[in-house]
């Protein structure tokens, strides 16, 4: 990779995610030549994934380019690249556009869909960790509708209108609320011709709640909304298999449908190279000490959903969110600049802002550290925080002006098929 | 098709378009049975996607769900359907969701790019009639510059930044004009490690002039507005050949490049059973009478781009633009209502308001009926009538919100590979 050797030290940085972008930010104006590559040239805003799934964003409306976040800052490369492996004896990083020298070197890779090693779900379930994941989603929600339209088969009619996500997390509660949404404030007007009442949507969860690492009233009030808005959650429930067709699980239960979203679980995205058994653990991710170091390496870091930070507070690891990442790349940034100035680093300590979760229109939870509500005004900080959070002013503007539209006029009219998902189901 | 016969006569209009829709919209609440059929199930401004593809705007900011617009009407069907063929002997058309039998049939299928005959051309060169395309268009520029970082071949890199737009109609002027802004003001700040001086936007115009339908002052002051954003405009070349590598003209000149853009003409989507020389003229359109009716034939209409109504102000029909086929939509809709209550037809009379083209920013001209101007207020004209005739508030209040923002910030924040175009080119 054609880039220039200068006087400053080279940290690379593997993901423009949360994790990487922080730190990325921390390490502007310094004395430091700074890589970040990602295999897309823009930064996702994965809370809202959900959302561009079900029409109510557009894509474009959270994801940022990351050149531009970077663009003011001295020293910064950005490379569009695949890492294909992290040769830890040489220093270098290998891509599909070539291969790069570090002195420090970051993985902030994240996280990827874990099936558990089911390849029929794999092939057959859909995901929702990327845009194009996103949109494929919202493509054949839309697809299924016309297609029920078409059928005369009641029982086809209903497996193209029956949704079932598997995982009761954020990612399915959200999902489930805007789809229970859109079955009570589009689906009749879109589709008169159709009997949407019979559109169901399911939960399968395998725990004995829904939003597990939330507060048990946030987890019990999530589940009273999701009721109201005529979800079905099932819970003691492990998916089993699917074969495009049938949903089978652990007990007698089966789903016949034509979309099966698969949330329940994510693993750590690790790279060739530092992919064995001495640096990984539990959940596919790296094992590091408490200045983000992967064992062994004094100059090579891990931040982020990639990251297993054992602490006493969190004894399997920090939660795979948002929050531990900003913080994380923020805090290695100051710790990057310190051990060049030969300086000691200071540990990493979590801190902890909460959690929160939005099932509809004026129904959100909400835990902080001393407080915990739910309902309109949770959602209300829901809304707040998450624009907050969003980069760039441009984006937050459009999403906000989604949102009050949505809002008033009960819509979502990003319902549209502007690719179409090829199936790969049987039916 | 499973759409119920009732006492009403039924319309099928093939096509979603300005031509499709504004007749649609006439015919609600009137007694009458519409089925409306388009392959995609959102309508498209095709005016604003060349800001797609430069990253001005997302793409769902110009699209917008066909069921939505027809939502509020009684007795109107959507299908999401590829016409196949029409069978003008039983009145019926033929389509991969099966056959639906017509009284009343309105072909506004609208146009297509014309590449003449020139295969290799259609296989290599990048068109911009629809989002896809536009979003192809928008990642491979957007590839084109992330390639040119990794090369150190320098005519592969002059190659990777040379734009050769065909075509000197307001899609060529337009992108051009785009393309030029994104060099000047984006790409120096994006790619620092780049010699982005020498990206090169090329036009090349078959004849003598740019802006073929507008007044001489408005084509003059287009082509100065160009020059001075560094556009090299090459008049009275046609390109003959491009290979994924080299375009190849009429002239000497060739131009090395790895981005052809192909704005050189259009022609009519005519569809089986009505394809053939008794029904197609120039442009492979569709002759029409003054009342849109196809030769032949009291029950079947063709409206838009697809319709060729000659008249002595437009020997060769009328021009292949929103305005003729709002208007036609319009019309037919009251001469069908009158049909049906067995009144005699108003023959169509094109009321031409005018044309536009937007060069960059606080550069357009405009020519209308009585007055002509060119500049910063013909900007603020062609914002505001695109605005206008843009589909949806919400559309309106983003598409305004990222204008605003891209002229405050001299920003395109849009851009965005979200799905990587796979390249055809050699090189």
């Amino acid at each position: 990779m054609n880039i220039p050797r200068t006087s400053y030290p080279r940290i690379v940085i593997i993901g423009g995610g949360f994790a990487g972008v922080s730190l990325a930010k921390k390490l502007s104006k310094q004395e430091v030549q700074v890589v970040l590559l990602d295999k897309n040239n823009y930064h996702t805003f994965q809370p809202l994934l959900y959302q561009v799934s079900t029409g109510g964003l557009e894509p474009d409306s959270i994801a940022y380019p990351i050149r531009k976040i970077l663009k003011d800052f001295p020293n910064f490369y950005f490379r569009l690249a695949n890492v294909e492996e992290i040769d830890i004896k040489k220093n270098k990083v290998r891509t599909n556009i070539g291969s790069l020298k570090f002195d420090y070197l970051v993985v902030a890779s994240g996280s990827k869909t874990n099936y558990f090693g089911n390849t029929e779900i794999e092939k057959y379930s859909m995901a929702m960790k990327t845009i194009p994941q996103s949109l494929n989603l919202r493509s054949l929600i839309l697809e299924n509708f016309e297609d029920a339209l078409l059928t005369s088969d009641l029982n086809e009619r209903n497996a193209l209108m029956n949704f079932v996500i598997v995982g009761g997390g954020p990612t399915g509660v959200e999902l489930a609320g805007a789809l229970a949404e859109i079955k009570k404030g589009i689906l009749p007007k879109d589709y008169p011709d159709l009997d949407t009442r019979m559109a169901q949507i399911h939960i399968v969860q395998s725990g004995d709640c829904i939003l597990k690492g939330m507060s048990e009233k946030a987890s019990q009030k999530a589940e009273d909304f999701l009721e109201k808005l005529g979800v079905n959650i099932w819970k003691n429930v492990r998916v089993t298999n699917y074969d495009g067709k049938t949903v089978t699980t652990s007990t007698e239960l089966t789903f016949e449908t034509a979309t099966l979203i698969w949330a329940a679980g994510v693993k750590g995205a690790t790279i060739k190279g530092l992919d064995s058994e001495t640096f990984v653990t539990r959940g596919n991710r790296l094992l590091v000490n408490e200045f983000n170091q992967i064992k062994g390496f004094s100059n090579i870091f891990a931040i982020g959903d990639i990251a297993c930070m054992i602490a006493d507070e969190s004894p399997q690891g920090l939660p795979m969110m948002a929050q531990p990442a900003i913080q994380q790349g923020e805090q290695l940034g100051d710790n990057l600049l310190r051990l060049l100035e030969e300086q000691p680093m200071t540990p990493f300590a979590y801190k902890d802002k909460g959690a929160m979760a939005t099932i509809g229109r004026n129904k959100a939870v909400v835990d902080l550290k001393n407080i915990r509500f739910q309902g309109v005004f949770a959602w209300y900080v829901w809304m707040f925080v998450h624009l907050f959070f969003l980069i760039g002013f441009r984006n937050r503007m459009v999403v906000f002006i989604n949102w009050v539209y949505n809002y008033i006029r009960f819509d979502r009219e990003a319902r549209l098929i502007i690719r179409p998902f090829k199936k790969k189901r049987k039916v």
